[in-house]
């Protein structure tokens, strides 16, 4: 299981870190031993819009060799989903099976095509400008349609990194990790 | 307000980003429109175990002039806590008004000796290991004696956050935030 990141400016931190924490789990606790990421980006840094930089550890590469892709959310998207260049980019992940987002980062998997025929969520103050991209938006926490898993604002990136956690490891993973994270859940219909 | 974060090797990034993205909030959305930080190492540059880095805007520099220094957990704490160097630099906060941790970031503090006759909390799988370092551990989310301020492990960063943003800006402001974050609460009853 390897799974590509997408880091970009103007993103929001907590967006990547929510779902990052949990799965990082997958690995250190033994869950799936194997799993890898890359942290990808279209430019050389990604900087949120108070100037915290995370460096990303691929620039520009395909992103198409990947199990899974991740799209977290922010302000930056507002223009990268118009931006072709990044957005042809990210259509490099066509052949990804699990194409994920949290919060606006479903706008990235819109504009890319990926969305077409599926249900999916957004921040819930972004649902108008999801809705060209897809069939229909869905007010849930976390949704999945096939193998598109799309996830509301900020703190969701929690909930979505422990369903994820269920769906490729099971319950007593998602237990064990919660646990660990003194996560309470805000929302654990969502995982079950 | 000026708020140093502190960071360094084996750092559990949810941690930080956790109560960061809440107080990003206070300024953004013009609670507290000149709230500022720094970013604040005692090495160049700062990995979680992972590899996943965040460059500091500040190194091996005096803490003594902030309002609050915010210390995250993470493996790195168990010889951090014993690492002469970076005690006596985390020290420079004495004058510092609020001393806050998450997670296993209490041990430094009380490493520094800022717990002396205070409650404090932890990792809740650290509290022998905090035990010497304060009056008595608490085995709350969030705990708050005199202007210390302590939490629990990974997730209870949020909630640190907002019980910092309630503290700062108001009920008002938890609400808006929490609504922002589109966070449902794991423990409502530790902000109020």
């Amino acid at each position: 299981m390897q799974i590509a990141y997408v880091i970009f400016n103007g993103i929001t931190w907590l967006d990547f870190i929510g779902v990052y924490d949990p799965l990082t789990r997958l690995r250190s606790l033994k869950y799936i031993p194997d799993l890898s990421w890359d942290v990808c980006a279209f430019t050389k840094t990604a900087k949120d819009n108070f100037g915290l930089e995370i460096k990303p550890t691929r620039v520009q590469e395909s992103l198409s060799g990947y199990d899974a892709i991740i799209i977290p959310g922010g302000f930056g998207i507002r223009q990268l989903q118009y931006n072709m260049d990044f957005v042809n980019w990210i259509r490099t992940a066509a052949p990804v099976k699990y194409k994920i987002s949290v919060c606006t980062g479903s706008l990235i998997l819109g504009a890319a095509g990926f969305l077409k025929d599926k249900k999916a969520t957004t921040n819930f103050q972004e649902y108008d400008a999801l809705r060209p991209y897809c069939k229909e938006v869905v007010s849930e926490r976390v949704v999945e349609d096939g193998d598109i898993i799309t996830c509301g604002a900020v703190s969701a990136s929690i909930d979505l990194g422990l369903f994820l956690v269920n769906k490729w490891a099971g319950e007593e993973a998602v237990k064990m990790i919660s646990q660990k994270m003194n996560y309470l859940g805000s929302n654990q219909s969502a995982l079950t």
